[in-house]
Parts: structure tokens; C-alpha cells; sequence
């Protein structure tokens, strides 16, 4: 399994509060060492920073510290590997051209059956089963549509997609064209939105700590989804098996609300605790 | 216009020598400031570094010094904007998944008409003529070949979309799979190959040499490639109008010759000097 960390505002922020307490997990408070990515939409345009060494440790992870880059959606993730080797082109996040717009996804979770790509003109690089699925919904949201349909057209679309690929295993993923982050639980995702009046916030991974009323301004909207909650006295809302998210400017758009479910201790899903 | 500079070796190699004379055209020795990228395959995972500040100056150029990364296929580029703002989507080298690989690619040239793209799937990000041509190639080689073919398919499938885009303007560029490099000449590009016996070579752009004993091992074939010759004591070979060449391993393996023509002071092509 693998951890994800997600970031989408109304304002060019630096995520390096939450990716610093984040990248502790690999190697350090956890153990998703096994590479990691993290890419910053800048207008139409991404730069990406990947490693197939541990981020807590990565000298890649530092630059992303020293630059404090300012982004309206970031994607992170920290890799424990299930599927495919520790190596370059198995680091997530993984990014394709749909539309004329970057997307870019990560997924935290793990397929036992991998989906039919055979006819399909997107191929996986590596071979993660991440990427595959990610192939699989590129092909899907193409062939749908050869041009960029509506946001409530995409949300429907992806959707769909998620449902089908959700039949193969777990599939918790994050998802950004640099407009909007779509994110979608199978067992463990949580989000929070930070907006005025602005507090303090204590992370878990270590004893930082940041006064948010020093940076941000009262306008400013700022959502955060990851793994397990980032911070110890903030209020995180844990997403159930199913739920489906859009944010946009940093609020929560639109919303298919999940079920709650079992998790065994492996990760996987047991009994529905609402039928 | 702007620059290319290209590495394709059968050891991974270190291009900060050529890098370093390179950039000091984005804003010293030359005019192409308008930003810049540098890809390095790693295996089949490429690790892009790019930034619209000139090169010569920017601190993400500094980090790719710093980092001394050795890679068989590396291409990089200096713009200078004719079409297109000056913003992240527009930096060059372009990427695009083709039969499961990563496809970098930088263009030196102008098209003076575009590509008709309106049925194709592949479309650009950004608003250079540049990323046209290269989805315009990407759609043509996945329509002929769903799956990846021979070396000599893609080289005469290259070959055969090139000089189709060549009708529509100034058309140099480097193109790679991360196996095999391809480079295409409409006005000014130059190589060398770099193998036993190693020498002392010497920067054009400031006072900077070295010697390649000090470094090669007796096997070691590295190729460069770039607009203009990047040291002063080496035989460059000046590329023809129309020239294809394909290098693997560090050799060309495969060339179609181009014919001899004057360029004007514009960088357009006059008339041909062998008919």
C-alpha cells in the first residue's frame, strides 16, 4: 500500500507544512519508502519531482523543501510497493494528456485482477497496476469524448469508471487536471478544508506546528485529502468505502457519499457497517 | 528560434560538461532565455526538469548540475519564443506515452502553418507550433501501429511524418523512446561521437575543458547532439537540409542524408546549393 496527499485552493499555496510531515511516513513514522512523487500544476503546465529513494531521506524531496513552489493542486504520494518493481517509471503520480490538459493520478490501494487494456491505445509504462488502471480511465474518458465536456459531465464520467475499476481491488486514488481534484475512497482517505477564521495546526508525524493566521489571507480556501490525517487537532472528515469527491478553488463541489464498511487489519474491506 | 542539445551512449553518462556550456546561451553567449527543460531517461522513467526563467540563471538548472545524473538518453532545450507565451506548458522537451514508452521531444524551428489536429486524440497543452508537430507525429505512429513496431518501421514511420511537417515550416528536432535517438534537420544541427581514443575537448561558450581520459572507460561510445557546435577543438559534423539520423548506443545506426542549402540571415532556407 502507499499513502496520497492532495492539495486544491482558491490561492497559490506552498504545501511544504503538510508534504514535510507527509514525507516523514516514508521511512520514518511509516514505511512507504519505496519512492515517491510529487507534481504542482503551474497553469496548464506541471513539474513533477520523483525518486525512487525514500522521501523522508530523498535529496529530490529537499529541492521540493528549498523552492516552497506555490500551487493551486498538488499531488503527492509516498510508495509501499505491491505491484512492480522500486523504480523510476513505477512512481506515482502518474501523468497523461486528455483534452489538451494534464492529468495527473495517484492510487493508493491494490487490483488482484488487472483491467483489459488490449485494444487500448493508452499502455502502461511501468508495471504497476496503478498505471494501468489510470490507462484504462484515460481510454475511457477519450473515447467517451474527444473533447473536453462539462465538469458535471466529467464527474459523471469518472464516476462511472471508478465504480468499475473499484470491482478489481482497492482503489483509492487522487486525481487533478490543474482545474478541479476528484478523489475517491475504497478503505482509507480523509480530507479537511482550511478557510477564515484561521488556527493553529499541530502535525502528527513530528512536533511541527504553524499559526495559519501568519500566511494566509481571509479570502483563502484551501482543501488538504490524505491517507490518514496530517495534523492532531484539526477536524479531518474520513470518507467511506465509495465516496467520491469534487473540490474546486479549495471547497467540495460535488459529492457521491460512501458507505461505512469494515477494515480488516490487512487493508481490506469487511462487512458493510451500513447496508 | 531556439536550441537543441541532445546525448544518446551505451554507458550512462553525465552531460553536465555540454549542459554547462549549453546554458550559458539562454542569456550570456546567446538570446534563447525564454525558459528551458532537460529530460534524462532512467530506465523507461524519464525525470524532467524544467523552468520558464532563462537557464543560464535558473536555480532548477543549478539542481541539475548539482546532481551529476547519468543517463543514456538525455535531451534539453533553450527557447526562444516565436509562438506560444513564455509559461511551463510552452518549456520544451514535450513528453507523450507511444506503445508504453515515454516519447521526448524538442523542436528548433518555426511552423508557419498548423497541423491539422481536429480529429486527432493527442492534443497539445500549450500553444507552441512545437507540441502541434510532435501530437500530430504521436497520432500518426499510433494509428499505424497499435502496437510498438521494429526499429526500422519507427525509423521509416518518423521519417515518412517528418516530412510531412517539414512542408510547414522550420522543422529541427530530437526526438527518443529512451532506447534510440532520432534527429531531423531543416537549417542547423551538428553531432560528434566521443569514443576511444578519448581527448581534451574545449567549451566555445566560456573557458571550460576537459579530458575525457580522465572519465571514459576504452568502450564507452557518446553521442551529442546540438544546433551549434558546443566545443571548438572537435570535428562536429553540420547536418543537411532534410538529414535524419537515428543513434543507439552512442553510434548511428541508421541515416538518411540531406541535401547541401543556403540558409538566410533569418534562419529560412535560400536556395540549394546541390540540386
Amino acid at each position: 500500500m502507499c499513502q496520497l496527499l492532495g492539495m486544491n485552493c482558491n490561492t497559490p499555496t506552498d504545501i511544504v507544512f503538510s508534504f514535510e510531515g507527509f514525507r516523514r511516513r516514508a521511512g520514518i513514522t511509516d514505511c512507504h519508502s519505496d519512492g515517491f512523487g510529487i507534481a504542482f500544476f503551474e497553469g496548464k503546465g506541471v513539474r513533477v519531482f520523483r525518486d525512487d529513494k525514500p522521501c523522508s531521506s530523498s535529496p529530490i524531496a529537499d529541492c521540493v523543501k528549498q523552492y516552497h513552489i506555490k500551487s493551486l493542486n498538488v499531488i503527492a504520494h509516498i510508495r509501499k510497493a505491491t505491484q512492480g518493481n522500486v523504480n523510476l517509471e513505477n512512481t506515482h503520480p502518474f501523468m497523461r494528456e486528455i483534452w489538451g490538459e494534464n492529468w495527473v493520478f495517484a492510487h493508493n490501494g491494490n487490483l488482484t485482477t488487472l483491467p483489459d487494456l488490449s485494444d487500448c491505445r493508452a499502455q502502461p509504462i511501468g508495471t504497476t497496476d496503478s498505471e494501468a488502471a489510470f490507462c484504462y480511465m484515460t481510454e475511457f474518458l477519450k473515447r467517451r469524448y474527444l473533447r473536453k465536456p462539462s465538469e458535471d459531465e466529467i464527474f459523471d464520467a469518472v464516476y462511472e469508471v471508478s465504480q468499475e475499476l473499484s470491482k478489481l481491488g482497492t482503489f483509492n486514488f487522487i486525481l487533478s487536471n490543474g482545474q478541479f481534484m476528484i478523489a475517491h475512497c475504497s478503505t482509507f482517505l480523509h480530507y479537511l478544508t482550511r478557510k477564515a477564521p484561521f488556527g493553529k495546526a499541530f502535525r502528527v508525524d513530528d512536533d511541527g506546528f504553524i499559526d495559519f493566521n501568519d500566511y494566509a489571507k481571509p479570502g483563502d480556501k484551501v482543501t488538504i485529502i490524505s491517507t490518514q490525517p496530517l495534523t492532531k487537532n484539526e477536524h479531518w472528515t474520513k470518507m467511506a468505502h465509495g465516496g467520491f469527491v469534487m473540490f474546486k478553488d479549495g471547497e467540495k463541489v460535488r459529492e457521491i457519499v460512501g458507505v461505512e464498511q469494515e477494515i480488516k487489519d490487512d487493508g481490506t474491506l469487511g462487512n458493510m457497517k451500513i447496508a
